[in-house]
């Protein structure tokens, strides 16, 4: 077989980005080279620091770069309360939205016994271990999927014994969402969660 | 202002690759760290090595690590025809097609004086200079925009005196494309050019 080049070689690689087929990994790399070799430089240099140097926060277990992320090392947020996400993206989709000023934990992924990811994975015994601490209501935002709900109910089964106020977030229409539109689960959590204005 | 975390600092570095906003940045970071750590160090290493290697091919222009790249010391290629492109993904395009067996000539980029783009940017005294070696056809396989016209004259010009038979590839309905589909000026291309059968 023929030798790959290098620029073969960095098109495969760029593939490994999520979504990135093989003429966008060319598009890229042949864009870098003939007009931004300055911006590359700098992103090969900063994702190889981030991957490096980037972990688990030891409180939340969200990505960060420091023993205690920036959320857990602020002292102006609510410590009582604490919201249960999958996912660090669901961290920062929270944190943009302004909508809550208290603690997190990150599962990093849902209970899937098929994946082998079972409650060890998701840290269920780091996060009796933090509600003891002072923690009075925990709230699962977690995703409305099977694994989601399985991850819910085996987490407020866990949870139980510490007598934590326990709750999950609102299902119902979207934001701008047409009731043409919305799929019957979801019209059915509507109804059921209907409130008198 | 605020210090930006290490993560904030490679998803704006992100934002270097053509087509990548705020939200899929974060996704690719995010899928690195959580998912293909392995990955993301492996580009960052190739694509640092490329952005120091890669320069252009002292014979075409082309892009590549060696000093000649591997068409032109290809010995099995015509050397008498050669195919004047604007772009490297151009060349990769004609070479994926195998419709084409002879040198190349990468101008990287088009005539375009409001840009500060002229003769000397596109390497137009290069080429002549390659034409003199033994070329004896040249196909302008340039854009047809404004700019890929006006290059195509320029060089059509240029080339005069040297008495080379020059082409440009030919205009018309493309493969597949329905005649409703296809803009006026396509059309009148493809009646001037019509072919008795």
């Amino acid at each position: 077989m023929k030798e790959q080049t290098l620029i073969e070689q960095v098109i495969d690689a760029f593939r490994c980005l999520p979504g990135v087929g093989p003429k966008s990994a060319q598009r890229m790399l042949l864009h870098l080279l003939e007009r931004d070799r300055e911006g590359g430089r700098h992103l090969a240099r900063i994702l190889s620091e981030a991957i490096e140097k980037i972990g688990h926060c030891k409180s939340c277990r969200n990505l960060t770069e420091a023993e205690l992320c920036e959320i857990c090392s602020d002292g102006n947020r609510g410590s009582t309360i604490m919201c249960v996400v999958e996912a660090p993206s669901d961290v920062i989709a929270i944190e943009q939205s302004l909508s809550y000023r208290g603690q997190y934990f990150v599962l990093m992924g849902t209970l899937s016994p098929i994946d082998g990811r079972g409650p060890d994975e998701i840290g269920i015994d780091h996060l009796i271990r933090r509600c003891e601490s002072g923690i009075q209501e925990i709230i699962l935002a977690v995703s409305s999927t099977v694994e989601g709900e399985a991850t819910a109910h085996y987490i407020a089964e866990a949870l139980k014994p510490l007598n934590i106020t326990i709750s999950r977030l609102a299902q119902g229409i979207p934001l701008g969402g047409e009731l043409e539109y919305v799929d019957g689960g979801t019209l059915s959590h509507a109804f059921e969660g209907r409130k008198s204005i």
